[in-house]
């Protein structure tokens, strides 16, 4: 299969170019019957937007959702849903330069190599973050049905920027993380990780930190053992977000360094379920789902676009030349991920769901 | 596609079970021409098989390998290479009890749910560790493609186990890493590990650890924009080997602290040649390979079967019960996974490479 | 994968509906480099195009594709190029009554049970052969890659409508074969083929037909043993487009009621090449090409829908009715449909040449 | 994916070589709780294996089927189904010639170019009949799958030798088809059948024929619109059996002779079901089985290894040949495919059936 290609049930087909005509998706294998409309899709894709704060770029792009096929009568028809968003306030401008002189941290030296300078380098072409806007298309989907068939809810919300991390999280405050402009369920934190941000970008510097994404009301069983392993598919799915450098499930890395018996999960009857006192395990053992809530941490680096001056080099003329990046930039991806972090482990949760059997081609 | 399938172009299906008849799996799409017989695939076996030293189980298995089709007069012929071994130590006596007594931190309670009591449970069946050796013997095929076309090289060594720590890793003494039994170039830190491990056995628990994976002389541009990433694939392929869970590229989590001027890596000429000063990305930049080498950590967690006695819940009566779980288990088992991520990533790379078009399906 | 993606290297991924915003496909897989713009996709697709002769629908449908991806300056990116026609002349009216009373020969009957009443019946919906433009925008990125990069060439053509036969065909009138309406190199039996039309079509009946395939230029050895013969993908391919009921390759069914010594074909050299002297094989052995034209035919059924009365059911009511299906519609789709057939030949060809590493990523 | 696997649920990955160790296949996706034990299996495989009677080959091979993992207990547990056949009674010494001198109308010369004569040319080796082995054992999983799950079954029986067609098929004599040694319903018609092919045995040559296969049981909707037709995965799964040149569906190329009112099959309703009164569909309307019985059939050419003196090219030295096939083969592969084709169909009814959701994941 082609490499824009990802699912087996809920497949979705990611198309379009930062500063091409549009960016796009479709999705094939949503099952018929599903209630449907753009708002369902717009309202995540606002949540995502640039422009919406002094912390992120000043792009101004609308982000509007067309919904070109597979929905009729509002409803889904279970034929490929191709959603699509025109391009609007590109500026290309200041993309000439690399054409030769690749900006460290970028994409722009392998795919100049890759594609032989056919590439639409413009805004970064295939590479930019702005593509990140097909997942959140392609997961509203999914999330929507995950909601309305099997009861599952995903959320995500800062827990890192740069040094600054966050206190406690509770229920409670998760559903607050939209209420300030890092996403952070920490109002005290999400304070000193703005004031951080602007000072990176005054600094003309930039910021990376740590997503945590949670799934609750999965059934016991989804994932497959060996090569589609839960965790398999879903770190597959978060490494296609652009500055992901690092995933773990439950305790993660901290996990390594402890012992058998402090970090296995004992098992318990609540309320009829079984359940894990601890949850360790994030949620998934053998890389099956085990009915405990996932626990995911997604690892952002920091932008690569800085408007502070870089040494790089020009390919063409192999020289040492200074980079100062120009265009429009976020100092900070992480505040606008979180949407598209919990539509991405949405999407991998639905093909899973489906290829279980627990989701069924007609919705009643 | 089923779940024990991975690989685009050099496609890897899984089966067997650790106390059925085999374990074993089918390489589609390995060039013909490659020279290859049982030795180059032994030789990785060998590195994995439990019962080498006091630190691992001490179920004897002999692994060996037999390559039941695809191979004629000593070179792959173009068609699927069948590999298999059969299984011999295997004593099921102890799993009995594990059908209604899932062991924490195990499969066994999902997998019970998930086939409906249909699984074969002996040993942990799909689920056990003993499957990294299918991924040993495809991995061995794609590293020796590797080699001889791209002249790849894929070494991982341990770097942490609990809590003890590798100091400075060199090109020399990762040359070295095999020459102690838990697979750490850094020999006195290797000490110190094989005494965690033992002093851990003792107590009838366990350790985890972390490994580090480096490949160098990749090609630049392997791997494909969002779903096809480098990352991706590679992060798919590695949470594939039970224990996992996270994987981390590059400066991963720590360059998610620090900012854009500290983390991009700058570009120059060395020898002819673009390279990066610093390596943070770990040779992948927009999900492509940048021509530096990769740099990859994954996380194990403790290995979940421990004689230590455990509170967990007998599922047929709903009522805690305590387990120690019986068997001959591996106290830790990293000292036996730096050839399965070695494979993993090779088996990895060799198909983002024919994918790539930079493997012929005939080597002359 | 979800049921509207083809192909392994050169994917196609079709979406949209006959009376829905657009009709589209996505082709992922694509070299870089290839000149392309939309002239090169719009010539196909006025060959096929509706209402352009008394024997065709007199639904007028401009079918202007638009590339919204994946071109940039002129030439392919190496990224997913999506295309699409925006439908204009749509007259849904006449579609109510078949929600409850299914069109003797359509799809109306299993796709209402198939997805519980939620499909865009309108025109067919996916069903439509309307569909079948999205198979030539992809066949004509896929035709001109192959022209362009290997020098071969796909021509489809009429033989047969109803039980008019053509006579002898040979490269020269193959080369006029878009000459006359029905599209068949023979032009006398052209103006019977043209008269049975019309007669059917004053009747308010339909007819079926034949056309054939030959596609010169290919490698030897295109295709896989087992389940990736040229034959199965070719076949495969072909059964997408509506009224496709039989394909045969070289000799087919007539071949099967011949003896070997007739129906092998005698190898020979020929200006300093290994040729066949007769090509009772199509051009395929064992399931890969031989290097000799691929010789294919299709048949047709009649088209289902048609003016005179019929005898169906009303399924809400469970009672017999008699129906005389409304809206404009082709009494032969045959006509229309050798530019798709030219079209899914080549882009099946274009993916077994990428798989057989026969076209490199980027064209230089 | 690789060449050598078929299907999107009910997956099937085939290996082994005619003259190598074994021919083997393994099934991954079949659903848990499946009774199956080898008889189920070699039930079928008798039907086909060689030297039963003077028309097949006299090679004598046991093909008695190992399962080598994913049953249990006599029941499928979810896991890969890995199933092989060790060779026993090959005789490679007449390929030796082979190697340089094609056989006209076998894979030897696409094949001796694709693999740069590194293929396993010993009897044919990937390319060989007896690969039909490992579609039989997939395929008789698949059958006794869709038996218990669904009441679906497959039928398959020769309807053509060479020039001798079968008369009247009922039900009945449908029943009696692997009666006689030409697996014809119509037993007169199988005297003559067999007399003919041993003529041509005789004669030193070989003969080709027809088979029909009917498949009743089907619920209504398997199979998707475009790419994924019922008929397209179909007949790409029929067309990896080798000689087969052609497949028609319901009326196929006679009704491409018919009008629209002749060849629509019309609705009724019959025991409270609704039904079509003709069946020239053969079941499939839209891609999609409709409820009425799956017809299709499938052309297979005349053997091509005859002892009879054929002319082909010396291709070592580009010097014209003659000659005589050396080795043990049928004069027609017909009497032994009808269990082939019945497998493979139901190998694809399998994949569809699950991937509409009508097979569960596990069987209670």
């Amino acid at each position: 299969m082609g490499g824009s290609i990802i699912g087996e049930r809920f497949v979705a087909i990611s198309f379009g170019e930062s500063h091409g005509r549009c960016v796009g998706i479709v999705v094939d294998g949503c099952p018929a019957g599903l209630p449907l409309n753009e708002s369902d899709i717009q309202f995540l894709l606002d949540l995502r937007k640039p422009g919406q704060s002094v912390i992120t770029t000043q792009r101004k792009e609308e982000d509007k959702v067309e919904i070109i096929s597979g929905v009729f009568n509002n409803h889904t028809t279970g034929a490929p849903i191709c959603m699509l968003i025109w391009n609007k306030d590109s500026d290309s401008q200041p993309y000439e330069m690399i054409k030769s002189v690749p900006r460290p941290g970028h994409a722009d030296y392998p795919a100049m190599i890759k594609y032989g300078g056919f590439a639409d380098y413009r805004g970064g072409g295939r590479f930019s973050g702005r593509l990140t806007a097909t997942l959140v298309m392609a997961g509203a989907v999914a999330s929507k049905l995950l909601k309305k068939t099997l009861g599952i809810e995903t959320v995500a919300y800062t827990t890192e920027i740069g040094t600054v991390k966050a206190g406690t999280i509770t229920p409670v405050n998760i559903a607050t993380r939209y209420n300030n402009d890092v996403r952070c369920p920490d109002s005290r934190a999400a304070e000193k990780m703005n004031d951080a941000i602007l000072q990176a970008k005054r600094d003309g510097d930039s910021l990376g930190g740590v997503i945590e994404c949670a799934a609750s009301g999965l059934p016991v069983g989804l994932g497959e053992p060996i090569f589609a392993s839960l965790e398999s598919d879903l770190s597959k799915a978060l490494f296609s977000i652009p500055a992901v450098k690092a995933v773990e499930f439950g305790s993660g890395f901290a996990g390594s360094k402890r012992r058998g018996s402090e970090n296995n999960d004992v098992y318990m009857m609540k309320s009829g379920k079984v359940v894990t006192k601890s949850n360790n395990a994030g949620g998934i053992l053998g890389g099956l789902s085990n009915g405990m809530p996932l626990v995911i941490r997604v690892a952002f680096k920091p932008a690569a676009s800085i408007a502070k001056s870089q040494e790089t080099l020009d390919v063409s003329k192999s020289v040492q030349v200074s980079l100062s990046v120009p265009g429009r930039h976020d100092p900070c991806v992480v505040p606008r991920a979180p949407p598209v972090v919990e539509c991405v482990v949405s999407m991998v949760i639905a093909d899973h769901a489906i290829r279980a059997g627990l989701i069924p081609p007609v919705l009643k």
